[in-house]
């Protein structure tokens, strides 16, 4: 098997300026999942209720994910309420309620202990921890956190993170992380904790990437119409991930080039409510955008 | 002649989380014409008072800047203080002295009238449109407003845009004077009311360019040590008319390399305070941070 994820996959209930949604297909292992599945061989390892429907099973499968490690557990699927205003950078959580997401203790599959691109998405650091405790020897792993972990479950995560290849938050938790208002500075204090490779996910200015020796920008492509930014970070990550696994390159060059597709991944989501636009996209609209991407950044006489 | 800039000369008090400074060399013609200076001839039409010193007017000389369109006028020169907190990207006013800056009228001096590339730094948008009646035919007209023009002088600058060609205004004053959240939004409704480029700063996110076929993105360059962004979008804009002078070529390739050479200058400004980086900085320094560039945007392979 080629790359694994485990996460949360949720209903969520959301407010735009733009519209509002309630209970649709939502979570971090499902935008990571879907996006990734447009590059590579994806398996999900999630939790989800009694009540979760039929047709989001299809759809997953559909996208062929292997879903042999979504488990399903009695009671109510992880549900997720939230609004955002014109500033479309920051969610307001309304609600949270964990469910079935409380008790999840993530239990890999015979034969997922091969997998070789791993991503562990936002969940408690112990969980992450003990996922990397059940996989052999993968060639990557990635892995995402939030305020929540690093304030609440900051030693775990530093047990965590020497394990980890590339670490992928946002510029809030990079400076939290680190305890300290500049970002170059913080990038560096934070590879000190064990990534070679930081990538900071800034909303609509895009991704910074560090590495010991190099710095990597993309803007966020830009949009007229962002309806809605939920998944837009776990879609990156999916991009992301979901290409290096088929390349199986990872040298900057490709990683670079990963994190670029992540973002053409992300500048789709965002453009509808839940996947929706995801569902209708094609391979070709990705690689079109992609050929956007040099456009929007060149300088070399190339535009 | 070539570039000419009519702006403001000043004395700033600022204070930043590392440090701060009294009544040091400052405003919007002072730093443009400086960081312009490093790639193409300069005239700056200003006024100062009384009270300003030669060694002040000493350096601006050593910079090959011609100064007979800086008037003096009998009182004192223009005083501001200003704050900034860790988050650097915006300036908090604490005070404001016009002094002998209220009373400016900008006067061309002969010979002026034939200047071939105009900036417009942020004054009175009547006294801009004054300005550019002034001159005969420039090739490019580039302009810069503010917060209290777009509220407070809307009609006048309504009637200066449609002979301004690129106008170099930051995110919150385009989603101001566009009246409209999201920013391609905003840059098509104000590319309508004349300019035919929109030049947006993005303080630590760089700097996003519009026309009505392309849009173009270039980070900041991270740094480690911002110590006082007071003057970082007219160092920007100095550094992208002075480079657009200096190749007399107006094709988008050429105004995105300046874009680039702007946000290089912009990057020395803001590592010390005043004018102290310009004052020692190097033109190879300059090409060597252009390069750097490259290395922090290019996803084809080069890094």
């Amino acid at each position: 098997m080629s790359l694994l994820v485990v996460g949360s996959v949720a209903f969520d209930s959301v407010e735009t300026p733009f519209g509002q949604v309630e209970e649709v297909l939502g979570g971090s292992g499902t935008y990571f999942s879907t996006s990734a599945s447009f590059f590579t061989d994806v398996s999900l390892v999630a939790v989800v209720g009694s009540d979760f429907p039929q047709e989001h099973l299809d759809f997953l499968r559909s996208r062929e994910i292997d879903l042999r490690g979504l488990q399903t557990a009695a009671g109510k699927t992880f549900r997720w309420k939230g609004r955002y205003g014109f500033d479309l950078n920051e969610a307001h959580t309304l609600d949270t309620q964990l469910n079935v997401f409380e008790a999840f203790r993530p239990e890999l599959p015979a034969g997922y202990e091969s997998a070789e691109y791993v991503f562990l998405a936002n969940i408690d650091p112990e969980l992450q921890l003990d996922v990397l405790n059940q996989v052999k020897k993968p060639l990557l792993v990635a892995c995402d956190t939030m305020n929540f972990w690093i304030e609440g479950k900051r030693e775990a995560l530093l047990k965590t993170l020497p394990h980890v290849d590339i670490l992928i938050i946002n510029e809030g938790e990079t400076r939290q992380l680190a305890g300290e208002p500049n970002l170059v500075k913080a990038a560096r204090s934070i590879l000190a904790m064990g990534p070679k490779t930081l990538v900071v996910k800034r909303g609509e200015y895009g991704v910074i990437m560090f590495t010991e020796h190099s710095i990597f920008t993309v803007p966020a492509y830009p949009l007229e119409t962002v309806f809605d930014p939920t998944g837009a970070g776990d879609t990156f990550a999916g991009g992301f991930m979901g290409y290096l696994a088929s390349t199986r390159n990872l040298s900057e060059a490709s990683i670079r080039q990963a994190i670029v597709f992540g973002c053409v991944m992300a500048s789709f989501t965002v453009e509808d409510f839940s996947l929706n636009r995801l569902k209708r996209l094609e391979f070709d609209e990705v690689e079109e955008r992609f050929r956007k991407f040099k456009l929007l950044t060149d300088f070399d006489g190339l535009a």
